[in-house]
Order: C-alpha cells, then sequence, then structure tokens
C-alpha cells in the first residue's frame, strides 16, 4: 500500500481511536499488534482475531524489536505513563499518538527525552460511543488527521506518520502544536462546551421542553451525550487555549443578550453566525504539491501552507 | 380520517411550514386550500396541484363561506396584517397558528378581537431549507405539535386543531401560551443562538481550524445554516423568554470559565450536561386519556398534564 507497509504499527490503547486504528492499519496492509490496559478489552480484541496483549513491556519490547510505529492512543490523563515505559523498553521507535491535544503530549514527550523521534498526531474522527465494541477500519477515511510539523521535526519520522495517516483514507493537515491546540478549542472543544450548557438548559424546562424539543436541540446537544470522564479528558488539557475562545464566546453571547435587550435584536449575531457558517460550508482545502520533507525550509512551508487550508493527499 | 375531515382547512402562508400542512391536511382527506403572498410561491404550488391563491380577501371569504379552520402559517412579523384581513373577511372561523411563538401571536389576535375562536398551535417540526420547494406532506409525521390550553379556550375549536395535528401524524402536547414559550426559548431559540455564536468562533480561527472540524462543529452549527432573517423572525418575538434562559446559560458558562480558570476543571458543567441530556434522552411521553375537551376543569387539567410530559394521541 505504502512504502513502508512492512514496517508494523503498535497501537498503545485499543479504545475506539487507537481501535479502529488497529484495524485500518492492517486493512492497509501493515503488520499491527497493540496494548490494551483492559484484559476486558485485550479479549474482544483477541476475539476479533487482533493481536493484542495486556502485558506493556512485553509489547514495547516487540516494538523495538520489530521497529514498530509506536502510537499513543490513550486519553490525555494516562498519556505519561506510557511514555515512561516507552522511554525504558522502544526509545528508538518511532512515536506519534492521536491524542486530542497536542502541545501537553509533546510536553511530557520531552520530558521523557523522546522527542528526537516524535511527531504528534490527531485523526479528527469519532463518535459519541467508546471501546473496542464501536471501533470501525473505516472510521478515518474521508477524515482529516492533523500531523505536527513543530520545529526540530525530522523528515523520515513525519513521513512514517503521514503514510500511516494517509493510508487510513485520511487527507493529512500540517499544523504545530499550538496552532493546532488553538484551532481545536474552537472546533472541538468549544462545542463540547455549548452542547453541555444547552442540555443543562433544556433539561431545567423540564419534560414540557423536553417533550417539546426537535432538531435543533437534538443536534446542538448531541456530543453531550459523550461520558463526562472523557469529555474532560478531551478539553481539560487544552484548558489555555478553550479559556480564550470561551471568553470570546461569552464576550460575543454578552453583546447578543444586550443587544435583544435594548432593541429586541439579534441581528449582528445571527449574521455574524450566519456568515460563519458560510465559511465553514465553503472552505476549500487544497493540495500541497511543492514541499518536499527534509528540504530546505520544509516545516515553516508546510506550517503556513496548513494555516491556509493546505492539505497532503499524497506523498511523492 | 377524522370527525371533521370533510370541513376544509384554509393555509395563510404556503412556505416550509404552512405549504407543508397544505400537503398534509389534504393527504388526510381535509379539503385544503390556501393564501400565499408571492406569485412565485402560488405558482409554485398550483404547479404541484394545489389550490393556492393570492389574493388574501377572496380566500378569506372563501373560507368564512366554507366555514374552514383557519391556518396562519407566516412568520410573526406578517402576523398582524394577515389577523387585520381575518377580522374583516372571516371573523368567525375557527383561527390557529403555526408560528414559533404563542404569547404575542395570542396578543395579536386579541387586538383584533378573534380570541373566541382562537386556539394557538405549533408543530416542532422543520428544516434549515425553507419555501414551497422545501414542503413535504410528511413533515408532521412523528412529531409533536403544541396546542393552546390557555384559559378562555373553547372546547369545538380546540378539537378541530387538535384533530387537524392529528391527522397530520403529530402528537398533541397541551400547553399554555407563556409555558410554551419559555420551553421553546430553551429548547429551540437558546439552540439558534449558540449555533451562530459557535460559527462565530469557529471561523474565526480561519481556514486551519473550519478545515479541522468534524462532527461536533458541523452537528453544532447545523442550524447557523438557518437564513438569517428567519432566525431573527424565529427568535426575537420571543425576547423576553430568551433573554431570561440566555442568561440563565451565560452565568453556568461563566461558572465553567471560571472553574477552568481556577482549578483546570469541567468537572460540574460536563456532569450537569451529561445529565440533562440523559433526561433529553429518557424523557417519557405518557398520554392523557382522562380529560374530555369542555369538562369541569379540563384547560387547567391539560396543562398540568403537559407540564409533566402528557401527550393526546387521540381524541375520543
Amino acid at each position: 500500500m505504502t512504502g513502508d507497509a512492512n514496517a508494523p504499527v503498535c497501537v498503545l490503547g485499543t479504545g475506539l481511536i487507537g481501535g479502529s486504528l488497529l484495524r485500518a492499519a492492517r486493512a492497509a496492509g501493515y503488520p499491527a499488534f497493540g496494548y490494551n490496559r483492559s484484559s476486558a478489552g485485550v479479549l474482544a480484541a483477541r476475539g476479533d482475531g487482533f493481536d493484542v496483549a495486556d502485558d506493556l513491556p512485553a509489547v514495547l519490547r516487540r516494538a523495538a524489536r520489530e521497529d514498530a510505529l509506536i502510537v499513543v492512543a490513550v486519553p490525555m490523563p494516562a498519556v505519561d505513563h506510557l511514555l515512561a515505559d516507552i522511554a525504558t523498553f522502544a526509545p528508538e521507535c518511532v512515536l506519534t499518538d492521536v491524542v486530542s491535544v497536542k502541545g501537553p503530549v509533546a510536553e511530557a514527550v520531552a520530558r521523557h527525552g523522546l522527542s528526537a523521534r516524535y511527531v504528534g498526531g490527531h485523526p479528527m474522527a469519532g463518535t459519541a460511543e467508546s471501546g473496542w465494541a464501536a471501533t470501525d477500519p473505516e472510521l478515518f477515511r474521508g477524515a482529516v488527521w492533523a500531523v505536527g510539523v513543530d520545529e526540530g521535526t525530522r523528515a523520515e519520522p513525519w513521513r512514517r506518520v503521514v503514510r500511516l495517516a494517509l493510508a487510513c483514507g485520511s487527507t493529512v493537515v500540517p499544523v504545530t502544536a499550538a496552532e493546532h491546540d488553538r484551532a481545536v478549542a474552537r472546533i472541538s472543544h468549544l462545542p463540547h462546551v455549548l452542547a453541555e450548557a444547552l442540555a443543562v438548559a433544556g433539561a431545567a424546562g423540564g419534560p414540557l421542553a423536553l417533550g417539546l424539543a426537535a432538531g435543533s436541540f437534538r443536534d446542538g446537544t448531541r456530543v453531550a451525550g459523550t461520558a463526562p470522564d472523557l469529555v474532560r479528558a478531551i478539553c481539560e488539557p487544552n484548558a489555555a487555549a478553550l479559556l480564550d475562545v470561551l471568553e470570546e464566546t461569552l464576550t460575543v453571547l454578552g453583546a447578543a443578550r444586550d443587544s435583544l435587550r435594548a432593541d429586541g435584536t439579534l441581528g449582528e449575531l445571527v449574521d455574524a453566525g450566519h456568515d460563519g457558517h458560510t465559511d465553514y460550508r465553503t472552505v476549500r482545502r487544497w493540495e500541497i504539491t511543492d514541499v518536499r520533507p527534509g528540504e530546505h525550509d520544509w516545516l515553516a512551508r508546510l506550517r503556513e501552507a496548513g494555516l491556509r487550508g493546505g492539505v497532503l493527499t499524497a506523498l511523492d
């Protein structure tokens, strides 16, 4: 499928994202194996014929032996523990992750001395479901997959991570950790916060309000059905960026409130929101074709292209 | 289909809701005709074989002659003009509406001296589309349809309105105008406001953020795709109730911001939001079977039942 489809992928954490990645990687021709902390998760994956174990040192020794690409696929609070063992048992492996924030992962990776072979990743896919039972080898098809282009990133590990993302059917968006985290605060973490607040407001109206609720409430609250621990694990590690955009949004909503109270109008908010929705509906992803990994300024050029909506759909 | 399926329905305004009602009423066996202000709308409806005209006095005279049930199906800003002509040409007809707020319509109806035969209505159905082209005779099937039980409502017109809602495939929620307006501020108008604010926040992140957006942003902003004039016509007439719940929500979001800043946690919001979403997912509609329209205290008893989630799925 890809140039290094014979080098294995080692997925640590076989929940919705990690388990789907294990399936997608194998479907794309990669030898793939994994680790899961819970024996129930291990049994579920094995029951479907996947090579998953709960002995982390053993899995990591195998990854080192086979020069596997290691993918950290656990929620942020569990990342540090995994990295400690990776530093012990597989410090030379190329390392990526699919965690929902990138700055805190990169900092943890640096603390464990693993930065040289690390390239952050974040596939923008998921459902309100979780666990092996929800995994789907097609989860990443047609999705975008953020891949890090921070200063110091090396070309060889970067290519391996990008190849895996492309092999899973995704389009790659090159982005630095800080810019990723600011962007996802806007389009992933703020949606969670607003959905929770909307669910609170609806439920305060009791059975009458909830019984009258139709499409706008259903869609607006959908992600409030996500398990609270998972929402916190996604949003809280990105507190700084989320605080900025939450503050912005409180200002926007406060101005709408003032305008509705003083003049009976929501015109300014509604026009701006409709314009924003139009931007979203019409945003064009364009293909970056003129940057070769490793050449002069490749990281800065990819970063700049990513900010303008550039993506990668193939590698050489 | 129903007891008075032979008495015609006269729909004023043949956009998404009114046009769909014209289709649904005819499909349920009602003779049905209508009025639309724009000749383009009239031609579109006629092209599909519907009896729609742009001469409002003539349509209303016919409604009076045929003892039609008149349905006002225009946005709030256009209601007053229609009521003036109804008071002139068809003051004795039973009158209902499908406008998204009930208090302001009831006040306008009272100003025109039409309260005696008026029963407010609001089918909780719609899409981001509008106009005749989007109409669908099945739009109301499986939806809930709020029907007014304000003091002074008379049993005979009430039964006619309820029969029409049931014939269109909806379940009827009995509710007073004030309680309706407070409820829809929570589950319909606040979702619009939050969707607009989310679209603004996402677009402020430029092509990078919008290009990374996935399911949570798509669902959270869906109704921001609605035409701005329509959103304003839906939300602004309910300013008082919307201001109350917007204020509540600003408080909830402000507390979440404070908690995230001070302690790095969104726990309180996320737990409350998840509980609210669970309430929504598990809200049970139960059937009201022990209230006969016109009997002692029927309006108060229906109102009380509606507040507790009671609905009507049949009439006698």
